[in-house]
């Protein structure tokens, strides 16, 4: 931990990031095998950090990390390569970007976004395995042939989790205009060239769905965008939110949950709840259905202002607060007795979580249309099974109705 | 049969529809209610019609039909009355437009139309009822208040089928921009007005999600469109396909489908099968997985040539095709055993077959943008039970992998 809050703080213990001026554009830095690249000299060193710089210094490839890191570690800084190992032990794998050049280039907001997404990625998966004894996760590291790659976490069919994914990247490279077209739905106007925009977007992203339904589904996403615009101007922004999918309505666990958000919240600004709760509410609206996916929490997306320090300290609290938000209500409701019919229902919410984020999640749009997209950590918020029955409607005054009666007309949970 | 035979045919017992001049437009006809309409005089009457002459004679509103209906009991037309009676046995619904409207306009395609897919509703739900005798279907006739209804046809949870929908919808009203938007995405070009297009739209459309993993999921929908430009000019097109989406492949099932489909194809045009073969291998791919929904079919869209009498008779053709494509395979496999990893990995391909009807299906999309659409009917292609695995890969040289080899290969099964 006092490692990662060091180069969160951006302790300056090495000189800023070197910019070289733009060169020869990236198509030849992607497509150097790592044989080649490794073999170059100073020269072709330089021509492949400045084709880095035509794209806006948004990333570097693994295998060009690979071989500055082979390159360090010669050197021997022992210090650093002593905070590394403890990050190692506590991180789920190594950082897409590598320890090293997360260090060097410790300032800037990227490298602290992405240590952030580590730990809460390290943090929550802890949390949940700890709940699930029998269960472990499985962790894959991935890498995008366009640039950049992530770290996916799932346990699966344990005893309290039917699916528990959570799910770091860090991708960059050119972005399409279909996919720009996603981005920029919220308003966003880029001038791109070519039809093109070079980009860079990392996030924390995970779905829980447990066995018991009366263990609620929870879904988070902590992200941040650096986009390249045509005269070279850079746009960035962030986005993200807590929410609950409960399959029954259980009213204290609902106001512990937006409670708790409200607090991380609050901490920034009084009007931020309020605001990002209401986001939230019309985010997860399943039009076709007249209802939302569950009974919120907080969503915010296209957030640049006030200043990027001030909405990356706003997203740590956020981020931060996702363990006391959720884990207090498995606690309490994991070993809960439930009956068949209890079981079908959830099935039915399950039906309807898939139908939401196959049709209408940006998130999920996005990823499938980026060239290169690992579709499995996509899909991984997609419950273990879901079910749909025609025409199922809960009889009057049910604890189904109960339940629908929230999700067709949101409530404050917290005043 | 021979009454429907004979309304098919159009033979001219009354004289062709009348037509009169546009006048108020169709807000005020769909506003009225049955009650002030049912009241009203010849001068009404005749304003009423004048109105959905505005819409170019694309429907009437049901109460409208039923004030005919009621007019022309009375006036005692026994003969016609007897064909009717025999419709009305056969079908599983009144027609949404009214018997006695279709035989009013019994020359013009959409009344053709909309009594084939009467009767592939019949002829289909019949054949698969046939075949789980503890089971039936449910009927629900729903009216859209934008315009026209359909009668949706479910059976669920029977000991053959899982969950067997049979849809026959026939709408009209004005077309929200989103909405053409997809329609057009074919190239078809239309000039709106204010954005909004009069439309009709009628089909007949079922998907066959089958218990035994030994049986696959078979879908088909045939289709006619028209819309009316804003200077007045009126496209047409039909569109249609059936498919099958096997869990195991059974070459035998394969050939015998694709043949009968060919067969049906090949009294038209030898150039159809291939074509429309190809298409369907096209319009089914799952683009983020890489592989098709199944192992297809016939497809095809935006059909308008060679003429309108030409392109309905090959549809009635495919139509007539889909119990004899289908029935045998059922009948072959129903009772087949089968162990719990072949129903677990029929539950993964459900889950596939849920992410190309919501992800990519134009029908889908194009009914979840229509303002009034029948959810319950749109997603009644949805399977009963589905199952998402993190990661799942069946073993080398399984059956799992040699039908997922054919999904990414289409093969040729007829020659």
């Amino acid at each position: 931990m006092a490692a990662a809050a060091k180069l969160l703080r951006g302790a300056a213990r090495r000189p800023p990031a070197l910019r070289l001026p733009a060169a020869t554009g990236r198509r030849a830095l992607g497509s150097a095998p790592p044989g080649v690249a490794a073999g170059g000299g100073s020269r072709r060193a330089a021509l492949l950090a400045a084709a880095a710089g035509a794209l806006g210094g948004l990333g570097l490839g693994l295998w060009r990390r690979q071989q500055q890191e082979a390159a360090a570690a010669a050197s021997g800084e022992d210090e650093d390569e002593k905070e590394d190992e403890e990050l190692r032990r506590r991180f789920m794998a190594p950082p897409v970007s590598g320890l090293r050049e997360l260090r060097r280039r410790r300032r800037e907001l990227r490298s602290r976004m992405e240590l952030l997404i580590m730990e809460t990625q390290a943090e929550v998966c802890r949390a949940l395995a700890a709940l699930d004894p029998g269960a472990s996760f499985s962790v894959d590291t991935w890498e995008r042939k366009e640039g950049g790659g992530g770290i996916s976490c799932v346990l699966q069919d344990g005893q309290v989790f039917e699916k528990a994914g959570v799910n770091v990247s860090v991708v960059f490279g050119l972005l399409s205009e279909e996919a720009a077209r996603q981005m920029r739905s919220r308003g966003k106007s880029l001038k791109a060239k070519d039809g093109k925009l070079p980009f860079c977007a990392m996030g924390v992203s995970s779905v829980i769905h447990p066995k018991n339904p009366h263990v609620p589904t929870m879904h988070f996403n902590y992200r941040y965008f650096e986009i390249e615009e045509a005269d070279g101007n850079k746009q960035w922004w962030f986005g993200g939110g807590t929410d609950l999918t409960p399959t029954y309505l259980n009213e204290e666990d609902a106001v512990h949950f937006h409670k708790t958000l409200k607090e991380a919240c609050d901490k920034h600004d009084l009007k931020l709840y309020p605001k990002y709760k209401k986001w939230c509410d019309d985010y997860f609206y399943i039009k076709h259905r007249g209802e939302r996916r569950g009974i919120g929490g907080i969503f915010f997306d296209d957030v640049d202002s006030p200043s990027k320090e001030e909405v990356f300290q706003f997203v740590k609290s956020c981020a931060k607060a996702v363990v006391p938000c959720y884990i207090p209500i498995v606690k309490r409701h994991c070993h809960d007795s439930f009956t068949p019919e209890e079981k079908l229902w959830q099935q039915l919410r399950r039906g309807r979580y898939v139908e939401f984020n196959l049709v209408y999640d940006r998130g999920t749009k996005f990823g499938l249309l980026t060239p290169g997209s690992r579709i499995e950590s996509i899909l991984m918020s997609l419950p273990l099974t879901a079910r749909w029955e025609y025409m199922h409607t809960p009889p009057e005054s049910s604890k189904e109705a109960e339940i629908l009666e929230v999700l067709r007309n949101p409530k404050d949970w917290v005043h």
